[in-house]
């Protein structure tokens, strides 16, 4: 499925001046192709020794000129069941490694046929090379790009340019199209579910391991992926975050904040709860921050800009003696749980229909600990729709 | 808590003419600190807008002589809680990053002293300065690491020369210490608990997506870490791998194929489920299958070479007229899925005691499916004690 703008890429890629965009990463060629080979999800460089003299790296390339066939590297094996499974879009499917396997009797694969490469970096030359952008200005994302693969792809192109251009990316992803607003909601909603289970289980004596244990089950059995925590215990919280092994007791604020994938879309939320009647303090705290996250909520719509909106929600938590704790009041989400636009007193964005954001409103008090609200939201053509509402509510558990 | 062997280490680096080893991915700086920022676990890239100018970049140095400390980068705010959290052992710790933070009243983290950096390439220049090393011979991952942050490092340190050393870690790694031993034990314990539950619970009409559900939870409910899994349902699944919508029928045979990891250790096997009767086809490859892996299971002990138990196990299966799918019949596991020694023809791997193996024995049968054992080992002084051993089994389900 195409999850993205073509006529906006196509634009993008003229006011940066390149003529083919050659992501490699999961938030963008992901993106490009919607697709990602799974076993490699968690990988920190897709190191296996079976991939010891070519390590696996996938290409995606998308032409300017949308008369030029988009391209896409595909490892020998199991990823070309992987596109299979979830439809890839892109045709030209460039198939390199050393793999030979038998096909099944009724195999839904096509049959195997074209060239194999050796090694992708071969197989995106060649493709290159056919669509005459040997000597292309190519977008790539440098930052990430492995110095031995980036000297490859130079070496095999030694007429190209490649430039960084993770900047358009994330103004291409800024706006969600219809199906990425779907797993938005698929995300967000497996992580409710799975703040609503913690909400009737959390106990004294529980730690920040059990809570991890607790709420990585629910996303998975709400269909989603889990994909970290933190867990905030008591003043303690502020410093130490993360899954850790710190016990939860009566009296404590607890935060929890947690995000999931579902098709490798984000949620970024949690939960504050209170462990047995909360302090004067906290209501007191509560009773500022949550004004501050409403009126944020109240002011969303297209038009508004982020700045505005930050200057909004820190109003009234100053009128209420307050300050944030973060430089921003939320921030965009979508294949990142951090993308623009951040509503930050310094942002140049402009909110649009179809963005999808975390509002995040958090402070902290050194003797009782992080008090934060956070909650997902799609911007509609009048305002928003709320994809979560447990993050601003304050829980509290009988202790 | 320092889970590599330092001697050894020194040895290596005197081996590869390195005076530094300054890697920055999970699997070997992580493994050199026993640390890694837990929420950026799964990010490929680790790529947030808040760091749009200087992304997170994690790096340990640990010098060749002994009498220099080693140091670690540490990113201001969360990160230091996550070193606080697992008890970081090296206490040079160079912080770099903009956020300022409050401490709260009862931190456990010791008071903000030392130089900020505005860079971890700027923490590591000064460290490697302060130690006489700023032009050394340093060894990286120069795969791994971007192109950016490569020349940002050789920009402050144009005196050193930076080397790829990945195979100094694959030798580094391939003896597990204890710790290791006993997280690998975790990490197997979840997979065949999580297995467990899935034999009693598959039915014809589930998906793939089902079983990875399923299984997920089951890992976060054991205090694990759910990585990925194959869900290889019927002759398809001999092509069409993955978590995938794929129905489940009577007759299928069905291969689960999974791993988890517990504190950054691995598991890495599955399950052969009959999905009612087992046909007779599949009843004579499971008869020859399994006494190919239990030669091989016999066989291990310090002393005998990956290539001796690569044949002894591929001449049951020839004999009984079979032939391996894979080039190999298991594979080391540790931090990484796939590490040495890998069981082959052309290994140049001898066993030692303490390294943890996956022992995988894979056919397959164009009208039936794919049929594998693979359970997970770790090397006695005398023989192997299983980690796992629901891996082995044909089970069948009712239907």
């Amino acid at each position: 499925m195409i999850l993205f703008d073509y006529d906006k890429a196509v634009h993008l890629m003229e006011r940066w001046g390149v003529d083919l965009l050659l992501p490699h990463t999961l938030l963008n060629a992901g993106y490009l192709a919607d697709h990602w080979k799974h076993d490699l999800y968690t990988s920190i460089g897709a190191h296996t020794t079976f991939d010891k003299d070519e390590p696996y790296q996938l290409f995606v390339g998308l032409p300017r000129d949308r008369k030029i066939d988009p391209f896409i590297t595909c490892r020998r094996a199991s990823e070309e069941g992987d596109m299979y499974n979830w439809g890839m879009w892109i045709e030209d499917r460039r198939v390199w490694g050393l793999d030979e396997r038998p096909r099944s009797l009724n195999s839904p694969l096509p049959p195997v046929t074209g060239e194999m490469y050796a090694t992708p970096y071969e197989a995106v030359a060649a493709a290159l090379k056919e669509r005459g952008l040997a000597g292309a200005s190519i977008g790539v994302e440098r930052r990430y790009l492995g110095v031995e693969g980036y000297e490859k792809l130079q070496r095999l192109l030694p007429e190209a340019q490649l430039r960084e251009v993770l900047g358009l990316f994330l103004e291409l992803r800024v706006v969600k199209s219809e199906e990425e607003v779907r797993r938005m909601r698929g995300a967000a909603q497996a992580t409710q579910q799975a703040l609503e289970v913690t909400v009737e289980t959390l106990q004294p004596g529980m730690t920040g391991l059990d809570l991890e244990s607790l709420i990585g089950a629910e996303h998975y059995r709400a269909g989603a992926r889990h994909e970290w925590i933190h867990t905030q215990i008591g003043p303690q919280g502020i410093d130490v975050v993360g899954p850790n092994p710190q016990e939860i007791k009566t009296g404590d604020v607890v935060r929890i904040d947690t995000g999931c994938s579902y098709r490798h879309y984000r949620s970024d939320f949690g939960l504050m709860i209170a462990v047995g009647e909360p302090s004067k303090e906290l209501l007191q705290i509560y009773g500022a921050v949550r004004p501050a996250m409403d009126a944020v909520l109240e002011a969303l719509r297209p038009g508004v800009s982020a700045r505005q909106l930050f200057e909004i929600g820190n109003r009234i938590l100053e009128r209420e003696g307050f300050e944030s704790y973060l430089m921003y009041f939320g921030h965009g989400i979508g294949r990142n749980v951090n993308e623009e636009p951040v509503l930050a007193a310094d942002s140049k964005w402009v909110l649009e229909e179809n963005m999808t954001m975390a509002i995040e409103l958090v402070t902290v008090r050194p003797a009782l600990g992080m008090v934060a609200l956070e909650d997902i939201v799609v911007i509609t053509s009048d305002g928003h729709e709320d994809l979560s509402t447990i993050g601003r509510e304050l829980h509290i558990v009988e202790a």
